[in-house]
């Protein structure tokens, strides 16, 4: 164990591969690892980014990537890719980036498909997060392929959130924006050599503006676990981040300097107004409830039999009880089963 | 209560509305209504239709919806726009479809945002259907927005699933491809009057043809509660189903009869196989598990004092206690308050 903990901690890739590995594979024994670890954690800056698939998020990540390198700092790169439940577009991925950027002991690429459940994925990514934290990875990228409800949650939890967008995407896409418009600390608007680059400029300008004198956003709230007292208010905070919008040509380079510079103006901004601590708590808040969720689904399921399950399941498939009364039933039984 | 849930059978839109509302909100009351009306579903045909943003599913559905209404089936289309957390796309997707729909009683259009969490989503999409089904609309289409692992998951529930592609996308959408491959009982090649359209359709049928000689999909897992007996094979399921793939041009209509013959083909196939049964316990096994951990969780959440689980959520973000061993020591006060 203390040798497996001090592997990560030395930045071992290959430790830090077969834990990740074991993590996502529920291995009992990696927890204890990840336990060790937890106290080393904290230091890491977590970028999320998010877009449609088509505006050339891998790319930018890559170039990104290059450019805090440049700067001398450690890059994870977790790309999370949900639309793969058995195979496939997380090893291409891989593959493509490894060409660029492989040698590199400062970087790290890790690609994660689905999990099967929706709440193992954001359980698998917090944990990859702490092992890079924990193997002192500087800067870790969280990318999303997939733009979905689980996506849009795991990175919203980063510290500082980029949504991509390119010019002239039909209507569907407009509708996301405007959902994704909320999450977003920094803009790009990527492929800025179309036609229409301008009018996106301005669109996204047009709906800040729009929001800009709305209400402070609620709360986050993640379910149950979410009623929590609201940390303290510092003055700083008062003053809105207003989200910059940053034009690049991710496949040359074009452009990329100002979205770092961006994010640092934003980590900045964090620090000063203690919102970073807030967002930190929000982000451990999520990943205890994932694991609450599946430790107290084990738990009942261990103490029911499978025939009493079924049972419950059939009367459910043939309409005799509905699945809420269902639910109610099974948790009686596990109450019974205690006593 | 007996009269809600009679104005629900006999199809009264304004009840039909208010319940969806009232139980996306979590009314206590809607569940009674609700457990009524399960006794009445089981009857509508499920298709979910899946794909990435700018692929035109929300027109297709549209076309599908009058194709249907013109054999005389009802139709209630589910809209799920999971990337608008709090406003935007979904109020946008359902004033687009009013001015073409709007006026027949035989059609209902319902759009849904995220509900919060992401177990949320599934639950509450659920119950929508429940209410669809019990109104006796004879076919329900659900829509997802997003392209993620919850819009996937919800998709693949439905009886028959669409997968809508269009020709020449770039790299990232063909990762995603391989992943949506796998879930699809009907490919649509939409805006077939695009070049490379051809391209399109020689590369997913290669793609099929591939997974053709492979062994049969595994059967999904959503997790714990997923470890059930599989249901009796019948002879019929040992001939595999072989996805079409059918060309639309949606904005015409031109090709949207061959998707309806093809689902109709597909759900033939279903019934006599057997296999329609199957996925309605995954189903209805899904929805169970989703229901199962919001009520646990907040079980749970119940027998913790605020400052039990804000003391434990403070030593998480402190570096002192690791998500996991802090989810442990939660589990162990809830169970020390019982007794």
């Amino acid at each position: 164990l203390a040798a497996a903990v001090d592997q990560i901690l030395e930045g071992n890739r290959r430790a830090i591969a077969r834990l990740i590995s074991q993590l996502e594979n529920n291995q009992p024994a990696a927890l204890d690892i990840l336990a060790e670890l937890y106290p080393h954690t904290g230091q890491a800056y977590l970028v999320g980014i998010t877009g449609a698939p088509g505006t050339g998020k891998s790319t930018l990540v890559n170039e990104l990537a290059k450019l805090y390198r440049g700067q001398h700092q450690t890059v994870a790169i977790l790309s999370i890719d949900p639309t793969s439940p058995f195979t496939g577009g997380a090893i291409l991925g891989d593959r493509i980036r490894l060409k660029d950027l492989a040698g590199d002991s400062g970087i790290f690429i890790r690609s994660m498909a689905t999990r099967g459940s929706l709440g193992g994925l954001a359980r698998a990514a917090a944990d990859a997060i702490t092992v890079f934290d924990a193997a002192s990875f500087e800067i870790i990228i969280i990318e999303t392929v997939g733009v979905g409800q689980a996506e849009v949650e795991i990175a919203r939890l980063a510290h500082s959130v980029i949504v991509v967008e390119v010019p002239g995407l039909g209507d569907e896409v407009q509708a996301i924006k405007a959902g994704l418009l909320e999450i977003a600390d920094v803009f790009v608007v990527n492929k800025a050599d179309r036609d229409g680059v301008d009018r996106t400029v301005a669109a996204l300008k047009m709906m800040l503006d729009l929001t800009r004198d709305s209400p402070a956003k609620p709360m986050l709230h993640h379910g149950v676990v979410m009623d929590i007292s609201p940390p303290p208010s510092s003055p700083a905070a008062e003053i809105r981040w207003q989200p910059p919008i940053c034009k690049t040509i991710a496949t040359t380079g074009a452009g990329v300097d100002t979205v770092i510079e961006a994010l640092t103006q934003h980590r900045a901004y964090q620090q000063s107004s203690g919102l970073l601590g807030q967002r930190e708590q929000t982000r451990l808040l999520f990943e205890i409830e994932q694991i609450l969720k599946e430790r107290l689904l084990a738990g009942l399921m261990s103490k029911l039999s499978q025939t009493q399950f079924n049972d419950i399941l059939t009367q459910v498939t043939e309409r005799q009880l509905d699945p809420y009364t269902a639910v109610e039933t099974l948790l009686r039984l596990g109450e019974n089963q205690k006593s």
